[in-house]
């Protein structure tokens, strides 16, 4: 066996694929020594992009020729059952033949979950697997599940993903306990829609569960809780209106500094800081999102990613692997469960 | 009659109370010389705060004296039988009395609807009430909502929705065909929940609407629509963790600029921009959510808020009360449905 750490990745998925998904695996590769690549994609053109690539890092790159794309508007079901000679379908097709460590795709989202689920299948206990990922509060970060793989949840799924999220920060931060918070519209006990409620209550009787309650939206952000649980469709509108906000005030800022010639000398001057600020909001910067309960690592990227972001994702997925997130996961829920409270 | 226009306050509601309603409509007054208040709350704690204001700002406030405050634990079942004697109460029913032309709360967001809906009733053709609110974009700003008043939606809910944020829009803004979006996860028509592709088929079916389709999280600030839609439980997060991610980057900005004696001296000769920067996003500026399809104008501010996003609030009341918008909302109204596709 090679002593590579091997990842595959879906080339041609994204707004922009290989464009951007290749020069991002060059850059990778020249990070980390360790690393091995399998691109699935069209061969001639990503033969082309990689024609110019130094041989000592091209022989750490192996292309899977593929013939199709799944498409942002195809429906999950469609890409199982009539994509799987696509780029995306031999990313996770290459985790599940134990080929690569991991795989990543910036492709459609709910085809990515229905072939995790299909090809690797979720994790003893796990109905459906949860998109995780973390965003920054005032202290550092907290991480939140989940964004979008599932717009149905019952309250027996956030349950799981509370579970999915105790256990992913309990193992990856070294944080025996970590705080759960539910979102909610409010932190009274009678807020909020049946589910919600249903929910809090299960969670709440879970034993292995250090659960803090309620967490309102304005909350997201101030460190009351380690993992937030929330159903796909809330978590989704959240995290890509605050991602818009980012933007938003960015671009005002931007403007703001060059208003005027003696605006664009204080913007020259406060560079610094508010590149250091971009950063810290930046929600691109975490982009890389672990589809958490399935039995191998996929991470899913922005769609829109850019080279660099692109990139967080590939490093995220690394991360995933490095510490076989799936694995410890298993252990903490087989543990979680043993002490479960019912 | 009187010449005034007179504005009813639940000057007990919200965290801080008299200490922040009193001062706010104090400050109010001085700005509108044709204003009349009618405080309710509790006489001997209104009447101290009152006790130094010149007489001449002194005879446009007229004291209720009321016994109890709606908590914000209490149900709204529970406000509508056992607060009858509240702050909350007689504000509403002194617009219904017509003594007041609108009414300004910061308490209970459900407990207010509840006797919104009770004592004023609900405009011909609406179910619920929705809470609408403006929200800085790239160009100006868009409405969105329900920003929480309820919490389960069914697609006709979302359609009236449509037709009451399209019929404000176009009153208010004299716009006459507002670009109607629907918040989803995703802009394809598979995506999203079973309620939301259902409120798509019934507000592209509506010939009186300005359709444009699903608006993601990420572009609600983008200004590619003028009012989006989305059920209570969605806006509310989606508006609170905007509100919080504003919170923060505020914060880190202060941080940043505080760092040593160089970054303290940029700071201040950026404090203008700052400044602009703060008040283009500060979520509170805004601050006076109306809630709309009530007979009556009746408008929720921050539990939080302090003193100037209070009377922010307020200003919101004098604003919809002088525009008379349920009128005008039910106009348009019978306007949409007499041209329905329908």
């Amino acid at each position: 066996m090679s002593e590579y750490l091997s990842i595959a990745v879906d080339a041609m998925g994204g707004d922009f694929g290989p464009r951007i998904t290749v020069p991002a695996c060059i850059n990778l590769l020249k990070h980390h020594s360790f690393l091995q690549l399998q691109l699935a994609g069209d061969l001639a053109e990503l033969e082309s992009l990689l024609a110019h690539v130094p041989q000592s890092l091209r022989q750490r790159i192996h292309v899977h020729h593929t013939l199709s794309v799944v498409s942002m508007h195809d429906k999950p079901s469609h890409a199982l059952r009539h994509r799987r000679d696509s780029s995306m379908f031999k990313a996770v097709e290459l985790v599940q033949q134990g080929v690569a460590a991991a795989c990543v795709s910036a492709g459609n989202t709910g085809a990515l979950m229905a072939l995790g689920c299909s090809l690797l299948g979720t994790l003893p206990g796990i109905d459906r697997p949860a998109i995780i990922s973390a965003i920054p509060t005032q202290k550092g970060h907290c991480f939140l599940l989940d964004l979008g793989a599932n717009v149905n949840c019952t309250a027996e799924q956030l349950l799981q993903f509370a579970l999915m999220g105790s256990a992913m920060v309990s193992a990856v931060e070294d944080n025996p306990s970590p705080r759960i918070g539910l979102l909610n519209i409010g932190i009274e006990e009678i807020k909020g829609n049946d589910l919600v409620r249903q929910a809090a209550r299960l969670i709440q009787a879970h034993s292995g569960l250090n659960y803090i309650g309620y967490v309102e939206g304005g909350e997201v952000f101030s460190d009351r809780a380690d993992v937030i649980v929330c159903d796909g469709f809330t978590g989704n509108i959240a995290l890509k209106s605050n991602e818009g906000l980012a933007r938003l005030i960015a671009e005002k800022l931007r403007k703001s500094f060059t208003r005027n010639l003696y605006r664009r000398l204080l913007g020259l001057l406060a560079q610094p800081v508010l590149k250091e600020l971009q950063q810290q909001i930046d929600p691109g910067r975490r982009n890389g999102a672990s589809l958490l309960g399935l039995q191998g690592v996929v991470v899913k990227s922005h769609g829109g990613a850019g080279q660099s972001h692109f990139e967080a994702a590939l490093n995220q997925a690394v991360t995933d692997a490095c510490l076989n997130i799936p694995a410890r996961i298993t252990a903490q829920l087989q543990q979680q469960l043993s002490g479960s409270g019912d």
